[in-house]
């Protein structure tokens, strides 16, 4: 059986979604409960609609497309990804994992394929962690990696709660039935753009994702001392930026300096107050992001960090407070899945390599609950997270018919 | 004679003004030209008005309330100060300047004094750089210090020219006819907190300024190559972020490397883009601050700056361009002034000291244009730009005594 899979198909709703978007063309924006990412999500129910699968919501906005299997009291298989979009953002960075999820199904569909156990397609709620600061909401509270009670608390920047807004985006129901049973799902497999330059400078088409980075991301408030800035004399300051820049320097350093190049630290959030060129900065809130395959090595980079932000305090008599927003273990993929990848691969004649997912994704959480897998394909230059973000509809094409291939091995 | 400062009067004219803030109290936001400025505006004149004098108001808002002189062709004597407040400010900032000028002027009609010369009393608008930018608009407009065609294409945040903003607040006219005529004014004293903690420490009741120290300030932007948190290796980065911290830490470097207490620097705003916690920063802008009572002084910091910008450009492999906001001249205040306000304290058996203004002032650019001195009183603790600015009605009252003797003096 080799499935009929369009990439032009999957390309041209790609396009069409990218249009959806609060930033001019070709950057995206489309953060979660927005108009914008309304739009995008009827979009998707209605091309699986169109594809006869039978669409269902959970109460903070998961989506569920279901093509059902001859044998649907089975466990099922999963695939998917999230269609939301960090400010400013490119087309390809999850969106080719929902919409390639579904192509993968249509090709199967086209060649009269029947599976055994039922296939769902899913589109996660909120994987970046733009709105309410904590990324994966979606998959988190799907496998009890985050509590309800603690989600229904999370407050975007105008203080609204996701319980507020969720419901307000149309989504009701409680968060507590989020969480699937126990031996919902046989197995999960994300198809995702590599979001790094590794494929694309090996000329391989396809990498077969043994395991995902454990990443931790912290908030540090820097309390120091306002004034004017041409009043206030040098050493009677405690300028609280000259105290977060410091910090993102030993940030960068910790990172460097495990001698590994899986570790990776970015202060990528900098809100400086009052934020007046005739004013000493007074508090300073900076957001980081550390990541690891390694947790041991990611956990020494936090407390580096941590020693930092002490001795910072100390020497510019700040008071500095940090709260970790998350600090997850990594997953590993199931060897089934992997050795499943592979065999599509090989059948295939296309060129893979073996590595190692450093981004977030929903698998990460998915893995709690099901055998997971990861498929990347390359992208132009490595680059994502930027307007400029590109994936060649082959390459896409290629992913999407490993994916279909992958998913009917594990729906027998 | 000795003129009747009623110091509860114009310390309730300071607490009404005061509530008129776009922050919470006892916070003071007022930026040029918004609602909140325009009711502080009409409050000044309606006061102005009260004590009988002329109100007038040229096309960039500057607001001059005269009491006409018995020989009202001589050129004039003008006090004042300015209104709008930064984001979060205090109460003291400029206000103490505008409405105790009012209260010297009503002290001196109180006990029956006619002046020879005119007494302008003069809000300057927006010497706060919050909104344009660019800081002391009325006062250079009105001391030909920036060019009418160069104002008029100041734009704010959200891309509105000052031309635009101030004809949308009701100043009509051209900008061309705010600068003054040659020897409309015979003097200029400005009343003003201290901004600093020397008067306090040494429990001095007045600050005799004899100088006005040279700001200079910097648009610095920072561009460098974004990209996922996550999957971009350390050493392939370009992170703009990381080159504003260190050019931040350069500059508190080179201020205190001059080994002189009258230099100091700062970065007031950083702007990072995107600003999302899991994306590398591409873009950053910081302002920077820099002052010396030295303009060679300050210029070989501009010049450490430079160097900094540019080591950190070619290390990091970022573009960093710098935009010089201004760079002005200091003031030297005028001796009659100086000996003025010197008599006036001797007078009244007040403490004073002589000392330099490190803050901005309009008196910077109104020393261009007619003699100037400037009168300090105490603030608690030093502080300014901040909710807990502080001077006591005592301090007021006592500003507004030695400020209605000099204006009785120059107006002989």
């Amino acid at each position: 059986m080799s499935p009929a899979v369009d990439p032009q198909r999957v390309w041209r709703e790609l396009d069409t979604l990218g249009g959806m978007s609060d930033a001019e063309a070709p950057a995206v924006t489309r953060v979660v409960f927005t108009e914008t990412d309304l739009r995008a999500r009827r979009f998707f129910k209605q091309c699986c609609e169109a594809a006869g699968l039978a669409v269902r919501e959970d109460a903070v906005g998961n989506t569920f497309a279901r093509w059902a299997g001859t044998s649907s009291d089975l466990p099922a298989v999963a695939t998917g990804s999230h269609c939301d979009a960090i400010p400013n953002a490119g087309r390809f960075d999850g969106t080719v994992g929902v919409f390639g999820g579904l192509e993968a199904v249509r090709a199967l569909q086209h060649v009269g394929y029947r599976p055994r156990r039922s296939i769902d397609v899913v589109m996660f709620t909120s994987e970046e962690p733009t709105r309410f600061g904590l990324g994966c909401l979606g998959s988190r509270l799907l496998s009890g990696a985050l509590a309800p009670e603690a989600a229904e608390q999370l407050r975007d920047a105008e203080r609204r709660t996701l319980e507020d807004v969720r419901r307000g985006a149309g989504f009701e129901g409680r968060l507590a039935g989020v969480a699937v049973p126990p031996a919902t799902y046989a197995s999960f497999i994300e198809l995702h753009i590599e979001q790094g330059p590794l494929l694309e400078r090996a000329g391989d088409h396809i990498g077969i994702v043994t395991a995902i980075a454990a990443p931790a991301s912290l908030r540090v408030f820097i309390e120091g001392q306002g004034g004017h800035a041409g009043a206030v004399l040098m050493p009677d300051r405690h300028d609280a930026f000259l105290g977060a820049a410091e910090i993102a320097l030993a940030v960068e350093h910790a990172a460097r300096g495990t001698a590994s190049p899986h570790t990776v630290g970015t202060v990528g959030v900098c809100d400086v107050f009052p934020g007046a060129i005739n004013s000493i900065p007074s508090r300073v809130r900076i957001e980081i992001d550390v990541r690891d395959i390694d947790q041991n090595r990611r956990d020494s980079v936090l407390q580096a960090i941590a020693a930092a932000c002490e001795d910072v305090a100390a020497r510019r008599k700040l008071t500095i407070r940090t709260d970790r927003i998350n600090a997850d273990a990594p997953a590993t993929c199931a060897p089934e899945i992997v050795d499943a990848v592979s065999a599509a691969c090989a059948r295939r004649g296309l060129k893979s390599q073996r590595m190692i997912s450093r981004a977030y994704h929903d698998s990460l959480f998915m893995a709690r609950v099901a055998p997971t897998g990861m498929i990347f394909i390359p992208c132009r230059g490595g680059v994502s997270h930027r307007p400029d973000e590109y994936a060649s509809p082959e390459a896409i094409g290629r992913g999407v018919e490993v994916l279909a291939d992958v998913l009917a091995t594990l729906a027998e």
